[in-house]
């Protein structure tokens, strides 16, 4: 079953979630006006399982259910598999401007696929089987998964065992003949108020005494002890307002919200790693792998939305043709084209898990996320550039609609004369949203952090390098070694 | 008289301005939440005036007055007045975190000066006297002055005369045997809605036909015909919200504002120019030589909070000391010292005007400022990359208030044991305000767009530059002109 | 036939070069010790094409010789074959650190086989049977075949045909019977005088009047009329000197050379276009899409070897686990591996050509050549930082054997006690070679300007991007074209 | 007295230095042709303070020698003369185009001044006297001073006594009667084989272990057991040819030479420093801190022949006025500026040292310096990318020369029509000399590594910083610490 994009919306008002925002309970959270766009994001991704020229890309066979099923909840098996995900991910950035939210689910996904068959071949466990079962329920039910991975973590020098409070990476407080109880929270969880479940993965290494935090598992969002704080957005509250202007992507918005996990009981069918912390490292980089690569799409395509703003800005101010501002949009779209090649690369050049699905490069997935940390950054300041300083002085649209000083802003904000006013505010709010305001965070801060922060790309990025093969090839041509000879 | 910050607020109250805000009139706008805290940035120019360590630097003695007057008022009588203008500013910068908005005012008094003095040389006109009797009232009132330079522009292809609409910049309409009657508007101008006078100046080269525009004199900003309409800023409304943590800098904030200009009667005393297109572009380049310089003061400022901020969130998670933190860390110190030593060195590389006051060299002014229009932007890079992903994620204070969340919050969002996490709590919000909030205009668009945007630095350092002399020195070493005998 | 690297060599002493370096007709050039690394070079793509775990990169079955050739001589027939292009040259860069200038030829070869297609099919000509006779004799007899586009250009801003001098560019000055002669000069050809023929091709766009300058055939590089002028390189007479450390790279180099062809006569079954100005550019442009592929596997390669260089100098040292020095060399890892991500996402991405070649994705390709002009210079950079000032001062090989000061240098040039000073010493010639001496002009310059400057790719980003496309997407988020509708 | 540049050069054959050039003892060494370009740019010191023009940059009044002296050998008696000292540096680096040797000196004069007073506040010594003596000697005959401090360093983990070797940093290896003598090797020596005397200073923190390695002292460059081995540079045998374009800067260069000291004789009247450790590092530093402030001087300078040559280049393509090329010329501008105006702001900002001379701005002189290390690096590939592929593949002066093909080159090689082809060609070689050649080394690796590497500039830069005031302030701002009350 694919649902299409209303019947995802309508599914998620069956859940009863346990959700704060702005100090609130919020009970019918479908229709907050500040929720919904991220909700609207996500049906994006059932939406265009359903577009006859997107299929092909949005939905994938399943050798587990045996049918058609949603792309973000299948398995990648084959390169080609990898590829048509960061071209998916590119085109709903296109389509939404913002973080769509169901990545997270889908890297989750391949990476306990993958590394739950590993551990029962060492430990003669069955989480695979386990996990099987429920991706197949989640597939036929054409479910919207969130990966929860990064914890809390208190104090960052110190291993979880050791913080001064144990709860601050998600640990296992009971093992129980059904099943475990988990305490703890995951921070940062983009698109969990509008998921049906989280799938639940640790956050770092772990070591002998942290073996209660070696844990993974999947429970439903409204389970009982679960508790969802939803973070603070730039300009969230503008989606308060009457007015469709000055949110800037009306339609559209990413989400991140605090998970609470206060003694949450999960039964034994849906753990899928208790205490196995030597695979604790491996589920990690795998998922991260796989989410590395994912911006390389998603940042690709809301970089097209940017790109498209700041020509059509530079349009309404009649200077699109200087030679300066083609010179920049020129170095926009370099810059998001690099990301995408990088995306593309590491998934072409994936390789296949012992499990049977495919794994990207890791070394070129750590390379897209080193850029991805950098270059929607200069993006952001081109297109500043480029926008001009009424990107954020405008005023807001009530006085735009107002009786006496409209007709003012009406006359004094217009660019060229044959484009209305508001066409160039809209476009002027737009770029606004996505360089400070409500999509920042998704274009800005989780490109910087999300999949793991520049630091971690760097590590990988040495660990995955053959430097000896390097120094080797160094030393043959500089004759400290022997010299090839060419013609032997 | 030097008026205190109190003085200078109370005396806010006594201006009938004509001032919209969010669709409405306001009319108690000086306790407005929205708008105060801009007023207490410029109060705090007052204040410094007053306190003993800090008088040096905040003010100075007018040989106009024949006082000690306010240094924002002041003349620049030597290349040591240019420093401490410099210093004064990055002082303002570290005590406001944010533009504080009077050195617009201060920039144009001295290029008017300066200007009217050549105008009346060549013209034969008495715009200086007018212009220092107006002066004398404005010191002697510790008045603060808002200049006013940028017009709306239209389409950016064409000049004045040839807009579609004849009032995209400010021009007289008519000239009266008492004075004449200007139109038009003035965008972005900060400090306007918490200033007493506005200096109004041209905004680029005039050629014959745009005799009209070329118009420079000063009105007070509740003069009949003047309707402001004030910017929306990146998370404004949040200082309608109770809790004084999420909007970040709770006490400061820069302000900008439209200016509409319908019809306002200026008398001729006040006209310091009129028509004198050979002097358009002067007045604006000396004007922006000098705005230029000012970046290299209060943007460093501003940075040190922000270093300051990131430092401390760096502390709190308990991974300060690591390399690769303190390797941005001293990135950061870096990059807004080399700001700052830009501005050092353009103000005492400066040189006195015919006029008697003293200019900054202009192609290290614009250097400085083209520096400025790249680092505030790398700089919130790296506070976001050391501050993590809780930037731009955490709950709003109502939900650290909850009596059923706030303890979770409390317990979650800890970082290191021994820091409060509400202390935590606070200095990323304030981070937040410097990269995607409140402040974010003042430190980013501001850097990007005031006194002119990146090309047009590009522009004025290649016009500055004696590339004639260095091709000269590259012929001579090359042997094509004759070479040096060093030994002759 | 697949030759050897000693036939390839031995083959060369056949042909009679007109050829000149430093101010001499070289007549024994094979073996003189200036050019004999860079035949040295190119004979490593024949000796790959023998050693049985490269010989699927280095070999391809080709349909028109109807056997296994080598690959710099074959046609691209699947995007397979066009990874393996990139992966080859990224070998080969590793095994020969300098340019092994073989390329050019394969890049030509392909885009004249699919552009002669496509002028056969509008004009009713018969380049394209032509060419792939000439093709089947340079397959089957292993020639190594030089590229020859760019011409020597004159004024910049003129066309060809409007140069002052109207040998600018390369042209046909007679039409006979039997052939065309053709006069001019190509520059900068890598790997003219160790080719056994010259494949040129027009340089740029071409109108009307250029009509004799839309020229491509075949010569032999000792056809009468040529000659050929050694280009300097920083350090090349280092070669000539006794000894094998100071030269860094002792066995491999490139090879610049300034081809003159005084009325060179051509016959028509070695003519691939005569005047067809309308496809002028179409060859151009397919040329350069693949030669900007190109630099996504040789810099990668070159890159490898400097970067195994720095950490052996940073091992020497005794610094190599500094954390300043690992960020260092994480980056130069993460520059060369964009690079390679580039190059491989554009060959994953090419298209095939009506003629039935592939072709790559000429946007990626220029993104992939963009960030060549930028890299390499930063990576020589960061390999400066951590190799250190002795890079520059070391003395000479001779001052090293030298008896009274050879035990000085011996003694005060060592590093860590168990390192040879001599090997520290050679890692140093070798870095000192890639970014100042024998090697920089590949590693540097050619990144630069080859396959067209920095400003050429910036042209086709802009032209290759559907900026409409990306405006419309900005319209329809900010709701001046319809919003989408999610859930319709 | 002060020389003329000839009885400088005169001067400096009286010296019998034991040097060593590729390999060989070499006698007359003024007049070798690879040295004698180091002598004419140092020389060039000596003929600023002659002319009436620049006299007052190139010479001071000494208070110690009681008339005027060379600005080299001067004290820093003001601010005023710290500024001087940048704008002769620039001056001269304009005038030489290269490394003109002699700012180590200088630099090292007055950090040994102002330490040796403070050694004998503490430890009741008489250097400062001894110095005094020296230094009047060395004003009163003009003498060129070479600063050593670079010992050859060893292993880079390991402290100067713990070496394996003892002698990797130069130590006292006896104390006498009549004065010490010393053993060890100090490396990348800029002008000592063409001064009169070598000023050695230790080159770091030393422990109480390394009492014998904290040692100042003067000696002549041709003591008794000094011998000096010349480093290889970059086409260095140019020089040696015939002919005087191919070199690129015929007759200016730097200098770089191993100076190995086996067991030296030093007169106590020439010891500064004997076993102080506690001052070592102080006086490192102070003269990092000048040597620092230097290259935003020579620097400069230098990179205003590069953009010089490089818009000559571009002349002589007839592509001057293209908006890529100006656009990049602009950005070339600004970085050399950018460098000098950080050079201006530490001078400026200088302070009196406890013995009277003046000491830059620590923090602002490491900000200086830490872009130089990048900035050279961007100006040489922007002027690469400018002056285009010529520059590495232009044959040699021989081949221009030559009867036969000297007409090919003179028709090919030329850009517009009315500049002659061997004024391109000067041009392009001398741009050559500064990125790959003859002055690269001292444009580019002494721009990284002279006065410290940049890992040596972001520890002081660091260090030099008020994090705690800056972290003050953000705590006031975030509302942590009480806020301030801007009325109060």
């Amino acid at each position: 079953m694919l649902m299409t994009a209303k019947e995802y919306t309508d599914s998620l008002r069956r859940l009863k979630l346990n959700l704060y925002l702005l100090g609130e309970k919020v009970d019918n959270w479908v229709d907050n006006p500040i929720i919904r766009p991220s909700i609207n994001a996500i049906a994006m991704t059932y939406k265009l399982a359903h577009e006859s020229q997107n299929e092909a890309l949005a939905t994938a066979d399943s050798i587990i259910a045996g049918k058609k099923v949603n792309k973000f909840n299948a398995l990648f098996e084959s390169t080609d598999d990898l590829v048509k995900k960061v071209k998916l991910q590119r085109l709903l950035g296109q389509r939404t401007a913002c973080c769509f939210q169901r990545c997270v689910g889908m890297d989750g996904i391949n990476a306990v696929f993958s590394t739950t068959y590993e551990i029962d071949q060492k430990h003669g466990t069955d989480y695979h089987q386990r996990f099987r079962e429920w991706l197949k329920y989640v597939q036929e039910n054409d479910l919207c998964i969130s990966g929860a991975m990064t914890d809390v973590k208190g104090d960052r020098g110190v291993a979880p065992s050791e913080q001064a409070d144990p709860d601050m990476f998600v640990h296992i407080v009971e093992r129980k003949n059904d099943g475990v109880i988990i305490r703890g929270a995951k921070a940062h969880q983009t698109g969990t108020a509008n998921s049906h479940e989280m799938l639940i993965m640790p956050t770092l290494r772990m070591r002998e005494a942290d073996k209660d935090y070696a844990v993974s598992c999947a429970i439903p969002t409204d389970a009982e002890g679960v508790t969802l704080v939803y973070g603070r957005q730039s300009c969230d509250t503008r989606k308060l307002e009457e007015g469709d202007i000055d949110v800037g992507n009306y339609n559209f918005g990413g989400q991140e919200v605090l998970v609470v996990l206060d003694d949450v009981f999960v039964p034994w069918d849906r753990v899928f790693m208790c205490g196995e912390i030597d695979f604790s490292i491996m589920l990690v980089e795998r998922f991260a792998a796989y989410h590395r690569q994912s911006y390389g799409g998603c940042k690709a395509g809301i970089g097209d939305v940017l790109i498209g703003a700041t020509a059509s800005a530079a349009d309404y101010n009649g200077i699109r043709r200087a030679a300066h501002i083609r010179d920049k949009l020129g170095e926009m779209i370099h810059l998001a084209e690099t990301i995408h090649a990088c995306g593309l690369a590491c998934s072409y050049e994936g390789w296949k898990t012992t499990a049977g699905n495919y794994q990207v490069n890791t070394l070129l997935a750590n390379v897209c996320k080193l850029n991805v940390t950098r270059f929607p950054y200069e993006l952001c300041r081109l297109a500043e550039d480029i926008a001009g300083g009424l990107l954020v002085t405008t005023p807001s649209e009530k006085d735009f609609r107002h009786p006496v000083i409209g007709k003012y802003l009406q006359k004094y904000l217009r660019g060229i004369p044959d484009v209305p006013t508001e066409t160039r505010y809209r476009m002027l709010t737009l770029i606004h949203a996505m360089s400070f305001g409500l999509v920042a965070p998704s274009y800005r801060t989780e490109s910087m952090h999300g999949a793991g922060s520049p630091q971690a790309q760097k590590i990988m990025i040495e660990r995955e390098t053959d430097m000896e093969l390097k120094q080797k090839l160094a030393r043959s041509i500089a004759g400290i070694d022997e010299r090839e000879n060419v013609l032997a």
